[in-house]
């Protein structure tokens, strides 16, 4: 993996989340989506800026974990209050989750001003925030290559005019089935994925956790397989992980044909697979381009078949 | 396609549904897991015979449909009473289904007795019947080299000791993931699919409707991917039609080894998918080597990507 020169400038949430479920509660874990984007992102390029906003009470070490991954964390503003609070619990088959209790903390007054350099960005990815401030960042950005983001129901259903009027200007959306069902108002999800398609962005990727995820992309669709995985501990942040392997994939090989586009669905994959191995962003945390390599190939020896004629 | 020598006997129900749902009631359709067995098998051998018994109101159309796909239906018996009849009410979604009604008619008297050349089959298809007759037909069977098998809900909870004892000599088991998740008491699908192994199949084929298929087999595993479809009409039989392709690609081919049957799981799922656009057994009606080549084809480029070095 080598250093790109493209930046990558990844806008969400930074959060502090208490986790329960199955293996008992884990308190003070380090969430947010930016963060599992950013630091999924950082095993495929050094050049990602991280904005978001985090209260007095947020552990340093969290911050000086995420220069060490090579994250330029000088977008994160530390504000007086509380960083963002999410707790919350997984069923016993971690197939479902409720939310306990969210304390938006200094998150509430999050407002992203670009820096300068951080204006310039090639890639932007836009986790799941208000789609008013997603469309904010994007009205910054002097010459993006591409603009992906993310949504949730909380917006699709109470938020829609704003989130549409931002959906104009996004390149690649990347959303969960249910979402992506919601937003479209259609249950078949090749015909949501058209209806998003029409509202702006010419791509899209519906993450479906444990069955893998779909991209439309131009007038074909890829199917990325999720590696069955014996021992799923943590779900939390599995699609995050997933736009972090897509977005840094991406800035890496500068590319966005369909080719160079499937190799960053395997690898947005390939992270979500590693994330939900360990709670937190523990998975993303030893990685190596030779582990990274490796869970790679197991991808394609899961799904790969040859064309044969009868 | 060529006819095989090898025989595949397939043994299940032939029955009439009703089926309710978002397209409207349809009445007196053609179904039973048998019928699509056999006759999405009937693509990739002219040899196939199939076990089955009907009642004296079962339309004398529906075995010529299957002796018109090559079908030998010398064992499906014609007994006193009415056939097997099944409604059911899908919702508008098309992913749940209830079941109004079952009548099983001569159905419930349904003891396989195979002819002499039925006994030399080489593969066997056990469809989903009381694992009591599945054993007694295996049983009756001389030398083959596949037997592959579907069970149910039904006969998991309330008959277990029986279908253990018939899993004992199955080699392939073809189930949906919550019968999978129920057979093995576990959740997780690659510890479910483990579970399942110990009990006597060497090989699991988990199926997961528009989540695709995955087959656990030796040390690996395979994901099939689903198409993904815009219109699809009558899910009932999807799982039937991929047995039928799958078993009919493998007695075609002849060999077992895992590039076989990773081809042999894209022919299943291509045959469901063909299945699904139609009712009853109409998707299956009027394909062609070519049509069924597209479809391979269309799987090939949904799921293909390089394996890339970073």
């Amino acid at each position: 993996m080598s250093s790109a020169d493209r930046l990558l400038l990844v806008v969400g949430s930074v959060a502090v989340d208490d986790v329960d479920g199955p293996f008992g509660m884990q308190r003070d874990l380090l969430g947010g989506s930016a963060s599992f984007i950013a630091v999924a992102a950082s095993y495929f390029t050094r050049n990602v800026s991280l904005v978001a906003v985090v209260g007095e009470d947020f552990d340093e070490e969290h911050l000086d974990f995420f220069r060490s991954r090579g994250i330029d964390t000088s977008g994160v503003e530390r504000r007086p209050g509380r960083t963002f609070r999410w707790v919350g619990r997984y069923s016993d088959d971690l197939t479902s989750r409720v939310t306990l209790d969210t304390q938006l903390g200094v998150f509430a007054e999050f407002r992203p001003r670009l820096q300068e350099n951080h204006r310039a960005a090639d890639l932007v990815f836009l986790g799941n925030i208000d789609p008013v401030l997603q469309l904010e960042v994007v009205e910054q950005t002097s010459r993006p290559i591409l603009i992906a983001a993310d949504t949730m129901n909380f917006w699709i259903n109470g938020h829609r005019a704003a989130l549409v009027a931002t959906l104009r200007r996004v390149h690649t959306l990347l959303i969960n089935d249910e979402e992506a069902r919601q937003l479209a108002g259609e249950h078949n999800l090749v015909r949501a994925a058209a209806g998003i398609r029409r509202m702006g962005p010419h791509s899209v990727v519906i993450k479906r956790g444990d069955s893998g995820a779909l991209l439309f992309h131009e007038d074909r669709a890829f199917s990325a397989p999720a590696l069955p995985l014996e021992d799923v501990r943590d779900p939390t942040g599995a699609g995050d992980s997933f736009a972090g392997g897509f977005m840094g994939y991406l800035a890496y090989a500068g590319r966005f044909d369909p080719v160079t586009v499937r190799s960053a669905m395997i690898y947005g994959s390939v992270m979500a697979s590693f994330s939900v191995e360990q709670f937190s962003l523990d998975g993303l945390r030893n990685l190596t381009p030779a582990l990274i390599q490796e869970r790679f190939d197991a991808f394609h020896a899961l799904s790969r078949f040859d064309r044969i004629m009868l």
